[in-house]
């Protein structure tokens, strides 16, 4: 019998993961150093989202959810109530708001870590915990030099990569000390985000494929040619997966931080795949249009456009195979009938 | 008219570094953007030493000393009392006591420099802040690599190579954001320490000089033949002025952390040339014993052998030249008749 904590966990991909984990049924116990059926998911957030929370997940009598603070007292030794506790940590001030009030951002980001590893590692000792790290770690890479690979000196460029490279080094240290038994991820822009647009500029990356699929009409900031890396949430959810479930802490030594496969594709590229994709299965297909800001264009053209994730891969951890499958898998899920988005109740289209 | 802070200043290496910038005489002025005369140095540290403090810096009328914990309210307000403030903050938990004590020394090292930076960006905005940090952030470097250089990734092996690290990514993030004019020195093994023997694994660096020309016999617990990335302290204030005074922060970009040049020498090495100095200046020469501990071995070993200072050379930081050179100049402040360490008041022999 197995707990895992998702915090963050009433978001996309918080939802996204705790239904995979439903489905897969079980999670490596650092206590009995072998795989057990999953007894408990509790879903931990700030408060719970205006959309309804899907039925598939909240009403599996496996789940839990919980609302509250991370920094309140009792919190982290209420939803750590288990021995037997895995942790995926997704929660995280997102960069914009990081940015507009970093030291906000370094008491969720940071503290909070440190709030729950020191929670954890009293309440469930050597737990494996997976924290969700993010290429805004990397900062600037020139598009003729190498891709970053997990060997990459990070230099992040804002406040949110910045607290994030912390975040990763703590898991490394609390690790080595044998507290928890830390793991992160690097993501690169997940795609394609169902639900409505966000003002994230990596969010054109989403945008291109959802409102046209939608029927609606938009515009993005961003120029469609702009490549990044980017990874869909199916293969995300994957990983992690793989991540607590499948990799010895040995094969990670040292450096607990692995950066996910990406591919390196453009909106145009993505936008594509969706009108071949819609003529096909007869879908809608409205207009988008190029919309540039300066400001905007400089800042995604600065974020480097390719990750080498090959340790990942090395691993065991699978990527997307192309632009197409990534917009294949999202139409399944949120366009066709019968998907998980088929209910309409959250992201739904 | 110009204030340096050094927090840390009542240590060995403050105190080196108050009594080199009393000679230099003069300080880069954020303010009016040239170097302006030095009017003041705040030595700030926790407590006084047991020593007496060197008589040619404490009674130097600029020299004003002040005692106090950073963290305690209005502390930082009371030693940065003037927009024309620059600060050398070489304050830190060491590292064997950061290991055993973590929490305390992320309060120490991570929290006390976020307070001294928030407080420096309110009270001199743009102001200049060197930051001491260590190869500790390093990590394991295989002997036959590449030495590691400014574009290495940190993978700190201990807690106090973690918090600098942390330290040298807040300092990106607060300089980023124009808060402070922030730059930083990763320091290698310090050579040659005055005083008595300390219980770091790398003073045997030190011991073995130090003991032997005082004619006192020791022992050490790590094997003389391994090599380390040193430097002479005298180096080090001398990049601490190139750093504050000569650097522009447009030469630094996005990545405020210089490695300083070393040299990779073995306590062997330092020994022979202390030996033939000694010989030169019919000075003794006591018996050095190797009673090597096998942990100790290991640690050291591990710790990487050298390190690539090229980015700091090219922007003109100068290293040491030779193992004679440095065991010539401790020989100068500390053991010869003259020295800064004639006094004997403090870390004399």
């Amino acid at each position: 019998m197995v707990h895992l904590l998702v915090t963050g966990g009433l978001g996309f991909l918080g939802l996204q993961t705790a239904r995979h984990f439903l489905k897969v049924g079980r999670l490596w116990n650092p206590v009995l150093q072998m795989k057990a059926p999953l007894s408990k998911i509790t879903l931990f957030d700030v408060g719970f989202p205006s959309e309804d929370l899907p039925s598939d997940v909240v009403e599996d009598e496996r789940v839990r959810v919980v609302t509250g603070d991370l920094r309140e007292p009792g919190v982290t030794d209420e939803i750590i109530d288990d021995p037997d506790t895995s942790v995926i940590h997704l929660a995280s001030m997102v960069s914009g708001d990081t940015e507009a009030k970093p030291e906000d951002g370094w008491k969720v980001n940071v503290e909070g870590q440190r709030l729950l590893l020191d929670s954890l590692s009293k309440r469930a000792p050597g737990a494996r915990f997976l924290f969700t790290s993010s290429t805004a770690c990397l900062g600037p890479v020139a598009d003729d030099s190498a891709a970053p690979d997990d060997y990459t000196k990070l230099l992040p460029q804002n406040t949110y990569g910045f607290h994030k490279a912390v975040c990763e080094l703590m898991l490394n240290d609390y690790s080595r000390r044998g507290l928890v038994d830390g793991r992160a991820l690097r993501l690169p822009v997940i795609v394609v985000r169902p639900g409505v647009p966000n003002a994230a500029l990596t969010g054109a990356w989403s945008t291109v494929v959802r409102e046209p699929l939608a029927g609606r009409p938009c515009a993005v900031p961003v120029p469609l040619d702009v490549r990044m890396p980017v990874a869909s949430y199916q293969v995300v959810v994957r990983a992690m997966e793989v991540m607590l479930n499948d990799i010895d802490a040995g094969e990670l030594g040292a450096d607990r931080t692995l950066m996910l496969p990406s591919l390196s594709v453009s909106a145009q590229d993505l936008m594509d795949a969706a009108r071949k994709l819609a003529s096909e299965h007869s879908l809608p297909f409205a207009a988008v249009q190029e919309k540039v800001s300066p400001s905007a264009e400089r800042v995604v053209r600065g974020m480097g456009s390719r990750t080498d994730g090959s340790r990942a891969t090395m691993l065991g951890v699978v990527g997307d195979e192309s632009a197409d499958s990534i917009v294949l898998s999202y139409i399944h899920d949120y366009v066709l009938p019968g998907g998980v988005g088929g209910s309409k109740k959250l992201f739904g289209v």
